[in-house]
């Protein structure tokens, strides 16, 4: 279990669990989608992850002695709701897209379907942990998307928000197409190829650059991959690192796996340090470079021919710098009374805080010549979807209309627990990597661009946008969008 | 020890360790320091947070036999290094700035004074969580500070990154100056002051939101926050809080607690709602507000006069947002060899990181008559300070000079690990906030100011400025600021 015991839920979901408790609402069968308004860091895409450590958390909450002893000491709550939570489980059905697969704004990617008290309690570690799980694999595809085959190392721990964002980001990071880690815990954990030779303190321990190659050329002579920056890359690391490769390595029978370049210009050091490479015959050393890579530098370094193997990547990944929050939220969609489904909706003042109502799917169509996906379609769960051709209609803008046809179409959600019990057949990491790469090639590189990309089509049903219009209507005594008046 | 079990371990510290034992390195005494480079956010300040983890992490560090199998597993290691890692513990000396202590770029903020292989193998921990502790109490700090005595709530559990930077940055937070949180775990951990009540699906769950608020009300009739704006704040929620003040809660002896804004124009709507809070003889009901806050928007609400009482405030936090990643560093400072301590020092391409040789210390300078720090000192660790003036210098503009006089000083690093003994008698949580605010109180404000504020001085001592010198002269064969030759 590890960190999973820790149990991430906000006070409120608590109080509202024991009002519901004492105003009989406790087995009102509620929906609620967990969705995204905007893509991450102004892309065009973004990748679901974060569903294996739900399923953990899910399966193994619940609340032990001590947590009973805890709420008691609040004095908030009554002896009938902590003898609730003493028994409690989560006896209910959850859908999830798997991880890896690609997902666009206001789609719900998870819809769990729960009675009241439970759907509560579950929503804040279930939302931690899709928007971080979403959040790092959105961020570390964009990165490995621009990297153009070449590797990407997650080097990120010591700057992590902390040793778990650190550890399971390096897996979230693996799944969505780092070659390895450098985070150790991470190996041990997943069985995650584990990356990284030496730092500057290694070179400024020994008397001399070419002293302290030599020394772990010794330790690692088939990984010797050394840092050529500590005193001057060019006038010293590559130099030492060459006269290391013929001193020591050479006469062994072993040949200079790489160098690392960590500061300085990165374009015009790889074309200086690959020259003397290849002048001194180490045409098969390898180029590994690092410095605040992210994937707008990656881009622009190969844009410029820059001679580079692999790309070391910390901060900017294992936080998301540029954009280090996945705004997934939960809301309730539907309550089931008396048997049936009666679509919810929250009404703001901020138009983009505005739900879509009832219990739902969602359908992605692919065209059967080229494979790639043409459009999502979110629709009330009752719909049938037509198998021969459809009209994707803009939610906003309904003049915009793409028909389509010679179309598969496929269910996003799959089936995560039903009746509390898990009936997902969990794929492996590198399964999950493998379906990340697979999703990624059914989108269109217009929409993988990084600079203004092209907009995915996502949009509802006839029969939704109807009801949600209806909603808005019947609710307009609260104008939405109401002026300021003083 | 929950979550420190886990080893955040680069595995360049392993290989490092690894060479270092081959090449008999192993038992050289070092010097590293941890310092940043820059203010988080621009800012003038930071605050030291991160170290009861540290202690915690340090304490507890060893490599139990699933360590050994799995790192044997990697056919990287020998069973000399397997035997040694079996047996390790670290037996060296830490001194750190207490959690809360304010302080400044290149200052050295943790001294870890250990043989090579122990300091390079808890490198990646230390950082990690000096990193993730100083990020989230320097942004609380920020964001504390602009609302002048206001309360502000930790709110941003569902938007950390995972649930361990939720649950120990909420306990951050709380040190540096939050009133409390929403996390559940923060509050069971670390007896942090729980808060919230109700979100929108609450509202949603009833007929209307008159009946959702009698609802809450029943269940927690002391503790009525109202969330007002799930339909329309200004034409529904307030008067539906009203209506349940004067119908529900007043009737039975209890007064309306507040009411909770959560989207909206803040500033205009909490002034609406205050005078119709006060029309209603419910001057008492606090207004609290949430919604994307950060330290900016708070100030210009407070600014607009908005009437205001508390801020809860989410993923602008939890994450620092606008700059999540505080750049802590762990560098080589001195090695001890034959009894004598040499500097060491990267003399790097980018000068920006280039480090301070030597095994030093820092004093900061408190004006005797108002309390205030004048600037900080960084010496080498066996240079006396005069007792009664001072010549502060600039370290790149030498004709900046500050000539203090009746002044205290003050040692910031404490003695944490003696021989890897704790030697240091950790406060409290609430002792911690207490260091945090007592520590505020000796910045000047303009130091504080979030939009281009004062620069506090952070000076070398003479000696360790020549020592700088001298050591980037003798590397100047490695010129430091290269021309690009094409």
């Amino acid at each position: 279990m590890g960190d999973s015991m820790k149990k991430l839920i906000d006070f409120y979901e608590l109080t509202m669990a024991y009002s519901d408790l004492k105003n009989g609402k406790s087995n009102e069968k509620c929906y609620f989608d967990v969705f995204f308004r905007k893509n991450l860091d102004n892309g065009g895409y973004n990748i679901a992850c974060g569903l294996d450590e739900i399923i953990e958390y899910i399966e193994n909450l619940k609340f032990d002695l001590k947590d009973i002893d805890y709420l008691r000491s609040l004095n908030t709550f009554d002896e009938e709701f902590l003898d609730y939570l003493k028994n409690f489980s989560f006896k209910g059905d959850i859908y999830g897209v798997p991880d890896g697969t690609v997902i666009f704004p206001n789609e719900p990617c998870i819809t769990v379907c729960a009675n009241a008290m439970e759907a509560q309690i579950i929503e804040t570690d279930l939302l931690n942990r899709f928007n971080h799980g979403s959040l790092i694999a959105t961020k570390t595809r964009r990165i490995v998307n621009e990297a153009k085959g070449r590797g990407i190392m997650e080097f990120g721990a010591r700057r992590a928000q902390g040793s778990e964002a650190a550890t399971v980001g390096a897996k979230y990071a693996y799944i969505a197409g780092c070659i390895g880690t450098s985070c150790y815990e991470t190996g041990k954990r997943y069985g995650i190829p584990l990356l990284g030779t030496m730092a500057h303190s290694h070179v400024l321990k020994y008397e001399n650059e070419y002293d302290a190659f030599t020394a772990y050329a010794k330790a690692f002579p088939e990984n010797s991959v050394f840092l050529v920056d500590t005193n001057n890359t060019l006038k010293s690391g590559v130099p030492n690192a060459i006269r290391v490769a013929k001193d020591y390595l050479m006469p062994n029978g072993y040949r200079l796996k790489g160098i690392r370049l960590d500061s300085g210009d990165l374009a015009y050091l790889s074309k200086k340090a690959r020259e003397m490479l290849d002048d001194a015959g180490l045409n098969d050393a390898k180029i590994c470079v690092s410095n605040a890579l992210d994937e707008r530098l990656i881009k622009d370094l190969l844009t410029q021919g820059a001679p580079i193997d692999s790309f070391g990547v910390g901060e900017n990944l294992i936080t998301s710098k540029s954009c280090p929050v996945f705004g997934g939220v939960y809301k309730l969609a539907a309550i089931c009374e008396n048997g049936e489904i009666v679509p919810k909706m929250k009404i703001s003042e901020n138009a983009g805080k505005m739900t879509n109502p009832g219990y739902k799917k969602v359908y992605r169509f692919y065209d059967n010549k080229t494979g790639y996906a043409l459009g999502d379609l979110i629709a009330l769960y009752d719909e049938e979807i037509p198998k021969d051709s459809y009209t994707l209609i803009d939610e906003k803008e309904e003049w915009k209309q793409t028909k389509i046809k010679n179309y598969t179409v496929r269910e996003l959600q799959v089936p995560i627990f039903k009746n509390g019990k898990l009936v997902y057949n969990q794929p492996t990491i590198k399964e999950r990597k493998e379906i990340c790469n697979k999703e990624m090639k059914t989108i269109y590189p217009e929409i993988e661009r990084i600079n203004n990309p092209h907009t995915y089509y996502v949009d509802l049903s006839e029969k939704l946008m109807a009801l949600k219009k209806d909603m808005l209507f019947k609710g307009s005594q609260y104008s939405a969008d109401e002026p300021l008046v003083k």
